[in-house]
């Protein structure tokens, strides 16, 4: 593991990377008390030739600098992260699997250390970083996923932190996944507001392919970054390679609200597409239906199909750029 | 320090007394992740003949049991947390001081110990309490705050978790804790939704004690248990003794919800007799003046004068019932 301390006195410290280890840490610390923590999710990824790669990295670190910063928790430089994080994926290197679809996943986290239960800045802090060796999120090819749209839970709201990676945002979550699980859904479809906007998907960001009612225009859409929606890199990257690769194909790609009702009409009139979600755990998960107030959406998957055709050029596209079989600005050699 | 540790396979384990100690755990952990925790703040009070008591403790253990479900913590039974408290604050009797003002902070603390990194429900958890000796919040004298009424950041909402205390409603307000302090107030007025409704103060309940402009009726108000107000015991307290003991004096008593339009109307007519925040640190917490939209509301207290007529009767009502002066039920002999 990765350790950099920090008090607000002295900045930060010496790197260190040790063997994997405990944290020996006063029952006082603040994280303990106040969720003073924040995490990024990131692989390195193995290509055919060897070769080791990082996915966008730089995002990564920009956004852990976002969410710290949120929550009075120091910043780090970019650059010098990306440079110690080079060097841990380089020296854990044979943990990376040389195989498609595998990684090793790479977790920094950042939490705040100070010894004491007065509810403010924390004066110290610990940078750190762990690493897995993780398979492919879909082994035997893509499982589509049923959601629960959840009203009686609200994930996010404006002027809060739903768009940043804190812990904060994930431990109130667990309740309604239990509850969505129990009648038999895999994850809820976040929504916000009276209207009913639909936000995100358990902890991935949310996608839907639909046809237009009078011109038959197919467009991909996503809800744009209002603050309540995560920040999600994997779908920066599906916008844009939408643009570039769909747009040519005729189809709109929007950044935009729409409500479980727009969402229902175009179920129910058999102009949704396809639906999905993206994260960096499974780059895409395809849906197949999603419970609303008593109906159950068809979400465009014939029957023993498991992903619609945008869900799984996107896994394709974006994967042969993570493994270099495309090579693309996006994939940081090591 | 008391621990009790828990399985999802084993439940509680038995609770263990032990030297104050770092807790030793895996970077996986989920409580450094996922914010999976949850805390009480209690105190332990020596009467002017020496005697130890507790105030409205089953309150505080009730509250902890909805905020560990509410994140898919265990719960553990309220009867045998008091039992082992009470051993545990005779054991350490010593460390209470022996004067009015002063007392025995404790602080019961939940945390998911699940060492994996995937976002689901804990699979082990460690209840502890740590404890400290306190002094007087005011030592000399009540000190009246100032508060920013803040309209960018939104502490709680509806379908959220802002009514329990889980870490996760802390760490998100020190940033706006902090730019309220560098414009010179204390704390921040919580605010909430278009019409901006009161709601909290810092971290205490907010109380509000305004004349009537027709019927020059006074009545003490505090915002309504709708979801985004914890649950605090004092404000419980405050509002219980104000139904008792100022309603026979001709007082109205409301949980109701009210605007800042409202609370700044009452103060710019000088119809705001006084504004105060309560809570277990200081009981209660008496508001000069509020900063809402450039104007600065003064709240009722002349120069000078550092806490208002109800707000003094409040503390001295609560403080006599939590050091035995007046025998109550709340105030729990040891």
């Amino acid at each position: 593991m990765l350790s950099i301390e920090w008090t607000a006195s002295q900045g930060w410290f010496a790197p260190r990377i040790t063997p994997y280890q405990n944290l020996s840490l006063d029952p006082a610390t603040s994280v303990f008390h106040y969720a003073f923590c924040c995490f990024e999710g990131m692989k390195a990824y193995k290509t055919s030739e060897g070769q080791v790669r990082l996915f966008r990295p730089d995002k990564n670190i920009a956004r852990l600098n976002r969410s710290s910063a949120r929550i009075a928790l120091p910043k780090f430089s970019i650059d010098a992260f990306i440079e110690l994080l080079s060097k841990f994926v380089a020296m854990e290197e044979r943990f990376i699997p040389a195989a498609r679809g595998y990684s090793l996943y790479l977790r920094p986290n950042m939490i705040g250390t100070q010894r004491t239960l007065g509810v403010g800045p924390p004066g110290s802090a610990l940078l750190y970083l762990i690493a897995s060796p993780v398979g492919p999120y879909y082994p035997t090819g893509f499982r589509a996923i049923s959601l629960e749209a959840t009203e009686y839970a609200v994930r996010a709201w404006p002027g809060g932190v739903g768009d940043l990676k804190l812990g904060a945002n994930y431990a109130p979550c667990i309740v309604p996944q239990l509850q969505a699980a129990k009648r038999g859904f895999h994850q809820n479809l976040w929504l916000f507001g009276e209207e009913k906007f639909v936000t995100e998907v358990g902890t991935m960001n949310f996608f839907a392919a639909i046809r237009d009612k009078e011109t038959g225009k197919k467009t991909l859409m996503t809800p744009p970054l209002d603050g309540t929606i995560l920040e999600g890199i994997i779908r920066d990257s599906v916008l844009d390679l939408a643009r570039e690769r769909l747009k040519p194909e005729g189809w709109e790609v929007e950044e935009r609200k729409f409500t479980m009702d727009e969402l229902a009409s175009a179920a129910e009139d058999g102009r949704l597409i396809e639906a999905f979600g993206t994260g960096t755990a499974a780059v895409v998960s395809p849906v197949r239906k999603i419970s609303w107030r008593g109906r159950l959406l068809e979400c465009g998957l014939k029957e023993g199909q498991e992903a619609g055709d945008v869900t799984r050029r996107m896994k394709d596209w974006i994967e042969d750029i993570q493994y270099g079989v495309e090579e693309h600005p996006w994939s940081w050699k090591i």
